[in-house]
């Protein structure tokens, strides 16, 4: 069972333990300790600890540099959605790791397997180990391989607001500068109307109105994003 | 005014930044950017953000490593008496960084030098440019000089249950084996006794008794821990 583990982590992620005792750990529920009590396991949830502050670091600092326009609180509000229980079980889930936690039969009948508690906390636990056993710039690696590049694809655009998201999709392959631009303004002072403009990299990209400059540049990067998205 | 802070942290932690704009800006509140709009700075808010998770990490490591018995729901409440506001806030004042902050002039004058929640945010500004200028391990011996120190003289034992409280106070010199040992049982089986010895280094530190052994462990360790106090 552990050897399938290893041969995956170092196939996909370049991973190889050292202390593999530390990796079967991550991978050891509580339920299965319970029920093998004559073996004297430790469960993962001390690993868990651990892992979740070295995910919730590594998550900061991507966001603090590469969102450097951003507010303390939109990037609290980014990393919330980045690091939480449902989005966890999911990467869990991409990397194959729910076929080889060790549960209780009692887990097991009740699909303990497929619950997103059970396997954020794995996920946390195995990046708890890992940063154990290999040290912070590994735990890196594997977090830029796993988590950075689906931030960086949009999966968490829904929880941008559209500037945000806008900046996101461009800047993936390097910097480029995204300029805003108040066209024209229309209308008496209590009633007026803004439209701006988004350039990026010297092209227009989009056009978008509203009562005042923030809505109307909230609306122009809507509509660049409508157009990106779409190509 | 940055330039007494610079001395005294050289003199105090050893810390020298390259970069002083990125300490001016951990000591600027917001407040203070706002009533001075044309200085266009940058408040302490996104390096609070990001200090926040390298504080987090590094006490985790701490705990993970050091309490090696404690599960991890334990863990998880002693990492939050250490990392909570007035805490930090008293850290912050103990390394003389409430007189360096620069504030508005309303903040001022409604006490904002002196509000927990203010100095709790400014230290973990601080710790976030000292991440970012300086790297994780100069990050790491600043907490280890200024925090950690604290926990091991037990500023933070009320928090503990007495057996990790009286581990904390024993091993902070080095390891030293701590055991109890269950030397006398009396009493009919629905009402019975128990009386546990604890022993450290083999010298008899403390007796205790109660209904479960758990509760005579504890006992005997709060024994121990009054009498190692009165030394």
């Amino acid at each position: 069972m552990i050897e399938a583990l290893t041969k995956e982590l170092k196939e996909t992620y370049q991973v190889v333990f050292k202390d593999i005792s530390l990796l079967e750990q991550a991978f050891t529920h509580s339920s299965y300790v319970n029920e093998h009590r004559h073996l004297e396991l430790t469960d993962n949830e001390r690993l868990e600890f651990l892992g979740d502050a070295v995910l919730e670091l590594i998550i900061s600092e991507y966001l603090y540099h590469h969102f450097q326009d951003l507010p303390e609180g939109k990037l609290t509000k980014l990393r919330a959605t980045i690091v939480c229980e449902d989005s966890l079980a999911k990467f869990a889930k991409e990397c194959g790791f729910d076929a080889h936690i060790r549960l209780g039969k009692g887990e097991e009948n009740s699909n303990g397997r497929n619950r997103s508690s059970l396997l954020c906390d794995l996920f946390e636990a195995f990046l708890g180990a890992l940063f154990i056993d290999q040290g912070s710039q590994k735990a890196n690696d594997f977090i830029y391989q796993v988590i950075i590049p689906k931030i960086e694809s949009g999966a968490f655009s829904h929880e941008m607001d559209h500037k945000t998201a806008l900046q996101e999709v461009l800047q993936k392959n390097g910097d480029i500068s995204i300029e805003y631009k108040l066209v024209r303004e229309e209308g008496p002072a209590h009633n007026r109307i803004f439209h701006v403009e988004v350039n990026a990299g010297g092209k227009l990209l989009g056009i978008g109105s509203g009562k005042s400059k923030k809505v109307a540049e909230q609306k122009a990067a809507e509509v660049a994003l409508g157009d990106l998205n779409q190509k």
